[in-house]
C-alpha cells in the first residue's frame, strides 16, 4: 500500500473539561501543542468560564458546552442525560456533514473510557465493514520502539472476525502514526506447551493467515504476553478483556517495582548516597519507561477519529495524546482504516457478511 | 475452618530428569532440601545412570524410569507412548492404592506443563466435585507477600462454576501453604469504567457471592490486573487463557526492565561507577523480586498433589518448588481441597450437578 501525502491543515477538537484535572491540565497542554505545531488549529470545548483565558489564543476557536461527564458517570448518563457535555460536543466536531466535511479531523478527551466509546459510537457510527470499534494503545518494547495492542476493553468477548478487524485497524494505525506501511501482527495466545487457545483464537489465526495469503496483512503468527515487551511484532491483537488485564497487570507490576526502587534507595543514609550517585542513571531509566510519553489511545473503527488520554494525565502526557491524534489525522488514519478493511474483506468474501447482532445494548438503544 | 495438625512424615516423589537441565539441577536441589528438612524423605525417579550418585543418600529411595518427556513433546506422546517416563513414574508415586495409601504425598517435576497436567489427570483423576484441575502460582506483591493466581493455562475457557471451583481450591492452597485459614478471593475483571465483564464473569461473581453468604468463601469482589501486584486479595481467580497472558505479560515487562537497568548502568565509565556505588541496593532489589523464590506451581483438583517447577529453574529455584510441595503435603492440602469443595457444593446445591462434558479430548481418550 502506498502512503497518501499528509494533510497540511489539521484541526483537533479538545474536550477541555475531561480527566481528573480538567482545564488545569488540558489548557497548558493545548498551549504547548500549538507552539510546537505552527500549522495546527484547535477547537476548545468546555464551560465558558473555564475557557475564558484561551479566548484570545491564535489558531483556536472555543465551543461552549455546559455539562461535564464525570469520571464515574454510568454510560447511560453520558449517553442520554448529558447531551451538552464537553465530551459529546467535542466528539460531534468530528462528525462529517452530508458533504463529508467535519469541523475537526480528530477529537481528544481524557474523560471516562466507557462513556467516550459509547458516545463516540452513538454519534459517529462504525465504519462500513467494522462490527465493533476497538481501543488501541502502545506499550514500550525492548527494541526501544512501541508495540500497539488492541483491543483494550471495548469488547469483552470477540469472534474471530472481530479479531481480524482489529488486526486490520491496528495495521492502519501503525501505518499512519509510525509510517510503517506493512506492520507485523501477532495474535495473542497462550504457550505452545499448554493447550493452544480457544476455538475463537484458532479460527482467528486461520482468518489472519488467509488475509496474509491474499497480501492484505503481515501476519507473524501467535505471540504470548511477553512478546508485547520483546517487540516481536508491531501489533498484538486480542479481545478487550485479555487486553485490559494485560495492560493493568503491566501497570501494576511497573508501579510495584517503582515503589520497591524508591524504598530500597531511601532505606538509610548509605542507600541515599548511592541514589545520589546513581541519580543520572535513574533519571535516564525513568525517562525511558515514562508512560506519559505514550499517552493517547485510539478509538478505531468509527466514522471519525477519537483519541483517549489517561484520566490522570498531566499536561506533558495530555500533549502527547494531542500529538498522536494530530499525527493520525494528518496521515489520513480514517481513510486508511476504511480502505484497508474494505480491501481485506473484498479479498475474503466469507468474512464480509458478519451481522452486528452483538452490538452493545447500551449503544443500540441509546 | 480449623487447621488440621501437620503430618510429621512426608515423602516427595521427584522427577529428576525433567526441565531444561535435568539431574544437574534437580539432584543438588534434592540434596539441599534433605539437609534443610531432617524428617523429609524423597523418592528420586529417573534413569539409573543419572541417579547413581544419589544411591547412598540417606532418606532417599530411587525408582528407575527409562524414558524422558522432552520439553517439546506433544501431550499425546507423553500420554500414550512414553509409559516409562520419569514424569509418569514420579506422578504414579502419589496415586493412592485401594487402602488410600500412596508411596509419596506429593510429586515435583520441572517437565513440560501440558504433559504434566495431562499425565497427572490421566493417572490420578480429578477430585469429587472438581470438573477441571487448575494451575496455581504465586506472584510477589507490594505488601511483601504473595498473591496466588489461578488458573494459569490448564483451561482456555471456563464456566462460572469452574471459576468458583478455582476459588475454592486456591483458598485451600493458601490455607495449607501460608497458614491463612480464611484467605480473601478476588475475581479478575476489567475496569469499572468499561463494560463490566462477560456473562461468565458476572455469573461467577454471583456464585462467589453466594458461597461467601453461606460462609464458605472470603470473597472480596472484582479485582483488576494491577491488584495482583498491589496484593488487594490473597487469591486472584481467572480463566487459564487470561491467567497465562497476565503471567507472561508480567514476565515480559520484568525482563525488559531488568535489561534496561543493565543497559543504563553499563553505558559508560560514569554509569559503571554509579552502579558500583548502588550495588548493595541493586542486590537487595534483585533479591526482593527474585522469581526463583516463588517457583513451584500447584496442580490443583487432582487425587494427588503435583507441583510444577519452571523448566529453566536452577538448583535454588527447584529447591523452592520442593519446599512448596513439602509444605502443601505436610499441611494436608489434598484433604483440604476435598473437604472445602464438598462443603461449598453442599451449601450450593444448584452448582453441584455440573457435568464434565468439556473435559479435554486429549485426556478423555487417552
Amino acid at each position: 500500500m502506498s502512503a497518501p501525502s499528509p494533510l497540511t491543515q489539521v484541526r483537533l477538537a479538545v474536550d477541555c473539561m475531561g480527566g481528573d484535572h480538567g482545564p488545569s491540565v488540558t489548557l497548558p497542554a493545548c498551549q504547548a501543542f500549538l507552539a510546537a505545531h505552527p500549522e495546527a488549529e484547535l477547537i476548545l470545548v468546555g464551560r465558558a468560564d473555564a475557557l475564558a483565558r484561551a479566548a484570545a489564543w491564535p489558531r483556536c476557536t472555543t465551543v461552549i458546552a455546559t455539562e461535564l461527564v464525570e469520571m464515574d458517570d454510568p454510560i447511560e448518563v453520558a449517553l442520554r442525560r448529558k447531551k451538552d457535555s464537553s465530551m459529546r460536543v467535542a466528539i460531534s466536531q468530528v462528525k462529517a456533514d452530508d458533504t463529508g466535511a467535519a469541523a475537526a479531523q480528530a477529537c481528544v478527551s481524557a474523560g471516562n473510557t466507557g462513556a467516550l466509546m459509547a458516545v463516540s459510537r452513538y454519534l459517529l457510527k462504525t465504519l462500513e465493514g467494522i462490527d465493533r470499534p476497538a481501543i488501541a494503545t502502545v506499550m514500550p518494547n525492548e527494541r526501544d520502539g512501541y508495540t500497539t495492542v488492541l483491543d483494550l476493553g471495548a469488547n469483552v468477548d470477540c469472534t474471530a472476525e472481530h479479531l481480524l478487524q482489529f488486526a486490520v485497524m491496528g495495521s492502519a494505525l501503525v501505518a499512519a502514526v509510525e509510517g510503517k506501511e506493512n506492520p507485523s501482527v501477532g495474535l495473542l495466545n497462550i504457550g505452545e506447551e499448554a493447550i493452544k487457545g480457544s476455538d475463537t483464537i484458532k479460527r482467528a489465526g486461520e482468518l489472519l493467515r488467509a488475509a496474509a495469503a491474499s497480501g492484505h496483512m503481515n501476519f507473524h503468527g501467535n505471540v504470548e504476553g511477553n512478546d508485547i515487551f520483546k517487540g516481536t511484532t508491531d501489533i498484538v491483537v486480542c479481545d478487550g478483556f485479555v487486553g485490559n488485564v494485560a495492560l493493568k497487570t503491566a501497570e501494576g507490576l511497573a508501579s510495584m517495582l517503582s515503589n520497591f526502587v524508591k524504598q530500597e534507595f531511601t532505606r538509610n543514609l548509605f542507600t541515599r548516597l548511592a541514589a545520589l550517585a546513581a541519580l543520572p542513571v535513574l533519571h535516564r531509566l525513568k525517562a525511558r519507561v515514562d508512560h506519559r510519553r505514550y499517552n493517547g489511545a485510539a478509538l478505531l473503527g468509527l466514522r471519525g477519529l477519537v483519541f483517549k488520554s489517561h484520566g490522570s494525565a498531566d499536561a506533558f502526557a495530555f500533549e502527547q495524546a494531542l500529538n498522536r491524534a494530530y499525527d493520525a489525522a494528518r496521515n489520513g488514519l480514517l481513510a486508511r482504516v476504511h480502505d484497508r478493511i474494505l480491501d481485506t474483506l473484498a479479498a475474503m468474501p466469507a468474512v464480509a457478511n458478519e451481522d452486528d447482532s452483538k452490538l452493545s445494548d447500551a449503544v443500540r438503544t441509546a
